[in-house]
Parts: structure tokens; C-alpha cells; sequence
């Protein structure tokens, strides 16, 4: 009977681990919630209406069909039973030998979850939809709104978090409003949006170098976004959000506000924690040994953002793609040494460098001791992400989207869909285009 | 003070319309609940996975922006004010001098709207993502399910209604199901789904010559689609479909059942009847003039599938792409003829052919008095198609993607996405992934 290894979770990690295990003599389970791979740091191009979900989410099962000794389940794990070796999902149990935890991050609202029904953040295909019609509706809610004052609350775009999410989102959303959307509009100017990017600490992309920081701080002001720094957000509501500056309160007026603030690691951490006494750092994730495994469980594998690896720098290593890949191959290779009886080495991360894009013609990057900002940057950014991109016809589709629009400065996917495309997202108080306006429309003669 | 032209829905009619008007001198006003034009024809390709939704749908202010005298306006229209010249919003009202009314057709369920939640039907880019999350959701389940009665019933697949629609759904389905799928599961051979068209009259596409309707039938029976001719629908439910055949009556277990069988013309259609006094035919058109006038009102031009224009043939017009485009062409020629004091002809339909297509490599097409079938006919497809989609990016696109999946038989857009994804849809009494499996998971050792 062939050894039975569970990898919970087909982000990178959980990916890369299946993959590499392909030719190995184990049975492999995949499970996840969703149906596919996503490629996540595209996910701002969706909600902005610069690429389709399908360009950068794979079917998990196209992507493993040709692994005979794989299966993918769509379920969702909710527990562990780590003396007999199972995994809970909501619907039944699957036993395993080896298991890999791979779940990753959710959003986090610092308690305050009530506010995510205002500020949606970016995790999934569905909140890129929810996002881009948001965005979408703003602009045509601003159109049709009567007084100067409510135009200028629709027309208010607030993404709180300067992290690569938030710092992306701000770059593309000033694209939209300044180029894409250029002559769409008769009553309004797209271009007369504010859009604020809020952050708490003293700089945005606060783990690259302050010089790119500050790079990325003047290219976001050069394409019309406001960079608001230690500026902590106090309170949301449906028209606006409240920021504390130092000891003064400001209430800005926004109609669409996004959260890209925080992300805390899955409960399927904390559930882990609990049954085998792992420790858990102050993000909820698992501190694991330096092959990865929890202490006392060499048969339990936690990878990715899920993960706190802290035997390489002292710091856990950050949550990003090359990180989960990198581990996704190590774990397996161990557990294909192990098989042949062969020693195991920690794991090491291989740092290849991170960049952050910020609209057309501007990026940072730092690539070991190399840091580059602005259009340099930009050049090397459309070919590092392809690289990443999981399917070849993926990346001709994507790279031929990029060039048209590109050339073109317009945008292919900006669609509101939505079961009623023209109310609001469950929880709103009203449909946002009954509200803006007082009976009758201007004639037009 | 230029004449006021507005137009009501942004499909072909409207948007032809809108187009050929660029030049006149008048003020065009386009209102739809919609931002995106929508090429339906394809619409069944997102369905099950070969396009993206952006790849058939474009934003309407991006299609008119260029042109100054158009504005674009989101809203919702419900009833007509004939005698003021308004249009009623559902928060407002826009004066016309002239009103081009091209709002279409909604589904339909003859009397038995509760049917929709289990059998949705094909209408919206959401039904699309709706019906593309059942079907796969469908070969999950199966793939979890425990006894062979159970996994029978995921896997068959019933379609309602012989069409086009329909046929080429049954036929995109069985595709999927035989070639897309292959080597995806584990457990279940997706190959073994069992794909039922059902149809109420004696041939599948009635409307297309006698002889097209067999060879239809017969490319549909080679991809392993069962063909029910004469057979009604009396019953569907969450977990069966229920037909009536001649005597007979015979309950099928199916759990994915799509709706393909009617259309009735847009509630629209039945206020300005009530507004104008003008006939309305038994599916619910507008009985137009032989300029697409109402009777009394060569101010009111009602176009595309909402009009009965039976002057040409003493039949009324097909609901099909090209009389909706010709009809919005014509209808902005009146208005520019008007405006120059010239005289008007009736409308003439110049039919430039029909085609189905019937999965990889068998189209059925009638063009002036040639008729083909099977190959032949699904060479002349892809560009005929190709043609008529909007954008010239979208064309490249979808150009690329069929010669990508006809090379690799794989299709890319097979996503499940949902705010719920594991979840039925709202109406279904319980997820479908929660009902189907007793207890524990076999395990695979």
C-alpha cells in the first residue's frame, strides 16, 4: 500500500508540493475549496478590469489530469485528528499518512469585521468581480448625482493599506480614472477622482527599502493618488471613513472604499496549533522546524503563508509566491528522501527578489543589492510575471492583453455583473443608484 | 435645440441604432440596465467554459465614446409616459422626441416560474457563471458521491428545449463531458454523463429546413447526446425532470437541468401596448408598422426581438442577430431621412443565412437555398461568428482561444466561481456537496 500524502490547499505551495511528487511512489490528495489555482498577484488586473478571472485562475484538475497518482477534492477542511491521522472536512473524513498544510491567509479587519460590507478586500475571484463593480457603479453613480457634493463622494476612492496590494490597486484605479475611462462620461470627468491610499505606518511598502519606498510614494503622486501615511483608519461606514492623523480626526467622504489593509493566517492554523501543541506567532501562524514539519509530528508539513519560518534570518521569512513554491518543492523532496532512506537538509529560501508595480510606466523592484524604481522596473515586470503565470496559453493571452491595452490604453473586462447588477452587495442599506438622485433627470435639450 | 433620441436597450438593435446616428444631428440617449453590449450567441461558450466573459461582452461607454452626441445612462426602465414623451426609470424619467425601443426577450417557463431555481436558463453573463458553477459542481458531487444510483444522477445532464440555444449547448455539454473532463476524475469517467435534449415538437431547430434538423440530430447522437423529440416537460425539481411523452409519462433523475425552451418578449413591450393602443402578438411583440413605427406614433420605433414586423414575408421576422442590426441600421436612416425632409421605405430584411453549431466539427447552416451539414458547415462558423463580435481585440482573442482549445481539446475558463462556491444556488434546499456523501471518505489506501 503506497504511503498517502494530503496537501491541503492548491495556492503555490500545495501546488508545487503535488507537482513535484508526481513521479513519486505515494498516493497524492489535493484538497481545496475552489476549484482552481489563482494567481494572486494578478487579482488587482481583475478588479480593474485589466484581465479576466480565467487569465490568471487554472482548474486545480486541468492543471493535475496527467498526475495518475493524484486526485483533487473540492471540500473544505474544518479540523484535524491528528492521533488518527485524518483530516475533518465539513462532509467526512480523509485518512493520511504525510499530511501538508497549506492553507494560507484570509482577510482580517482587526475586529472591527463589521466594516468588510463597506471595504471588501482582495482575496478572491468573486471579491475582484465585487470590487470592479463597485469601482464601475462609482463612476455611474457620480454621472447621474445632482449636487457637487455627492458627485465628489462617489467620485472618492479610499484603499486603506500600503502594502504591494494596496499600492497596486491605487496605481491601476488612477489609471482607470485618468486614461481608461477618458470621454466615457458627459457629465461628469473621471479624471476629477481622488484617490486616497491610506496607511498606517510611516511609509507605504514598508518591508522594501526606504528609497522605494519613497520611489513608489512620488509615481503614485505623479499619476494623481493621494499617499496619506500614518494615517490609521478609526472608523467605516457606507459614505465614509474616519482616519486618525497624529492626534486629529479626519472623515473623508468616500462612496468605495477597499481594504487591503491586514491578513491574518487561516483558522486551519490555530485548529493545527491546538492538536499538536505547535506554537502560534501573533499573525496565527504555525512556527514549524527547520524541514518544516511541527515539533513532535515529523509527518505534518505546515508551508506558505501559513507558515512562520524563522531558522533562516531570525525573521520569519515573508508571505509571498517564491517563498510557498520554494517550500512546496523542498517538502516534497524530503518526503522522496525519506522514502529512499536519505538524509534531509533545512530548508533554505533563495531570495530572487520582489517588485511592486504602480500603473503604466512605473515599479519598483529589489533584486538582491539591485533596487531599481520607475520605468526601468516597469520594464522587467511583465516578463517576471508571466514566468509565474501557471499555463503557457495563460501567458500568451495575458501578454496579448497586456500589449492591446497597452497600445491602445483601454481595458477589456471593465463588466458590473452581479445578479442584480444594479443594487448594491448584500448588506449595503440601498441600491446605490436609487439613492444618488431626486426624481426627475435633466433633459437633455 | 437638437431632437432628443432615445434609445432603450444596448443589445444589436440599440446599439446599431446607436452607431449609424454618430454623424446626425441629433442628442442620442442609450439606456440600459447593463454597462456591457452582450454578443449572445456566443453566450454559450461561457456556459461551459471556452470564454471569458469579457471575451462576448464590452462596456457600452466604451463602444460610444467617441461619439459626443451619445450619452450612456445605467437605469432601469418601466413604463412609458406617451403622451409627455417620458420615459419612467425606476428613479426618473428622460424626455424624448424620439423613442427606439429595443428591450428583447426574458426567459420564460410558460406559467411555472418555481421551475427556474432548479432549471436556470441562458440569458446574462451571471447565467452563464451560474449554469458553467452547476454543471461542474455536478461532476464533483459525482465524483464524491457513494452508490451508483447517486453518481447517475449527477451525471445526467438534461437540457430543455431544441433550439439553438439548446443544441448548442448539448453539444458544447457533451464535449466537456468526453473530451475536456477526460482524465480530470479519479473515482467517475465523466464520459459516462448522460446528456438528454428535450424537445416538445417533432424536430430539433424547427425553424431551420427539415433536413438540417436530422443532421443536427445526428451530429448531436455522435457526441453521445440523447435526442427526445415530442416530449413535454411537466415537472422539474431539485432532483428530476418529469416528461410527457405521447401517453407516457417518464421522471428522469437529473440534477443539473438547464432551461433553454422559452422566451417572451420584455414587459416593455406590454406597457407601450397599454401606452399606445398598438397590438401586441401571442409572445408578447410589438406589432409594428412597415417603417417599425406604432400605429398612431412615428415618434415610437420598436426593433429586434420585441418586434412582430410581419410586412416582408407575412410572417413575422426571426428573433435573430441580423434583424435586430438591420432594423437599428434602418430606424437611424428614418431619422436622418426625416431630419433632411426626404421620403421613408418600409423595412426589408436581407437574410444572410443561419447556422448552429454542434460541438467540435459538425455545424448545420442554411445560406440563401444551400444547406450544409457536419463539416462543411462548421468551417464557415468560427468566421461568421468572428465577424459579428464588436471589438476587433475580442475577435483576436476568441480567435486565439478556439485555436488554442481545438489544438489541446482543453477549454479555459472552467471556473467555479460563487461567494459560496461550494454552495447551491439561492433556492436550493442544501449545498449539493453537503447531501450527497454518508459519513466518511473512502480512503485511498
Amino acid at each position: 500500500m503506497k504511503e498517502h500524502v494530503v496537501i491541503i490547499g492548491g495556492g503555490f505551495g500545495g501546488l508545487y508540493a503535488a507537482r513535484r511528487l508526481k513521479n513519486a511512489p505515494v498516493q497524492v490528495t489535493l484538497i481545496d475549496r475552489r476549484n482552481h489555482h489563482l494567481f494572486q498577484p494578478l487579482l488587482y488586473q481583475v478588479a480593474t478590469g485589466e484581465l479576466s478571472a480565467a487569465d490568471i485562475a487554472t482548474p486545480l484538475r486541468a492543471l493535475l489530469k496527467h498526475q495518475q497518482n493524484t486526485r483533487v477534492l473540492l471540500g473544505e477542511v474544518v479540523d484535524f485528528d491528528v492521533a488518527n491521522h485524518e483530516v475533518i472536512l465539513s462532509d467526512g473524513t480523509v485518512h493520511y499518512d504525510t499530511l501538508i498544510v497549506a492553507a494560507g491567509m484570509n482577510n482580517h479587519y482587526f475586529g472591527n469585521e463589521q466594516w468588510a460590507q463597506w471595504a471588501p478586500s482582495l482575496k478572491t475571484v468573486e471579491d475582484a468581480t465585487e470590487i470592479r463593480r463597485r469601482m464601475l457603479l462609482a463612476f455611474e453613480a457620480a454621472e447621474r448625482a445632482a449636487d457637487p457634493e455627492t458627485v465628489r463622494s462617489w467620485l472618492t476612492f479610499a484603499i486603506i493599506g500600503g502594502g504591494p496590494t494596496g499600492v497596486e490597486l491605487a496605481g491601476a484605479l488612477a489609471e482607470v480614472a485618468h486614461d481608461t475611462l477618458r470621454n466615457e462620461f458627459r457629465r461628469i470627468n473621471p479624471s476629477d477622482a481622488r484617490i486616497i491610499l491610506v496607511q498606517s505606518g510611516e511609509r507605504i511598502l514598508p518591508t522594501y527599502p526606504p528609497e522605494l519606498s519613497a520611489k513608489a510614494a512620488d509615481s503614485l503622486e505623479r499619476l494623481g493618488v493621494e499617499v496619506m501615511t500614518g494615517a490609521r483608519v478609526t472608523d467605516v461606514g457606507r459614505k465614509h471613513v474616519t482616519l486618525t492623523i497624529g492626534e486629529q480626526q479626519e472623515a473623508i467622504a468616500a462612496r468605495t472604499i477597499i481594504w487591503a489593509a491586514g491578513v491574518k493566517a487561516s483558522p486551519l492554523g490555530q485548529a493545527l496549533a491546538e492538536a499538536t501543541g505547535a506554537a502560534l506567532d501573533r499573525g496565527g501562524r504555525v512556527v514549524v522546524e527547520p524541514d518544516l514539519t511541527l515539533p513532535g509530528h515529523p509527518e505534518i508539513f505546515v508551508i506558505g503563508d501559513l507558515a512562520n519560518y524563522s531558522h533562516q534570518t531570525g525573521k520569519p521569512l515573508p508571505g509571498v509566491v517564491q517563498v510557498a513554491m520554494q517550500q512546496g518543492r523542498y517538502v516534497a523532496d524530503v518526503l522522496k528522501r525519506r522514502l529512499q532512506g536519505k538524509p534531509v537538509r533545512p530548508f533554505r529560501y533563495f531570495d530572487w527578489g520582489n517588485m511592486a508595480t504602480i500603473g503604466r510606466g512605473a515599479a519598483v523592484a529589489e533584486i538582491g543589492r539591485l533596487r531599481l524604481g520607475g520605468w526601468l522596473a516597469w520594464q522587467l515586470w511583465p516578463a517576471i510575471h508571466l514566468t509565474y503565470l501557471i499555463e503557457f496559453r495563460n501567458r500568451l493571452l495575458v501578454f496579448i492583453q497586456w500589449m492591446w491595452n497597452s497600445l491602445t490604453r483601454s481595458r477589456s473586462a471593465l463588466l458590473i455583473t452581479s445578479r442584480q447588477p444594479l443594487a448594491n452587495a448584500d448588506g449595503l442599506e440601498a441600491p446605490p443608484l436609487r439613492v444618488i438622485e431626486s426624481g426627475v433627470m435633466p433633459r437633455v435639450r
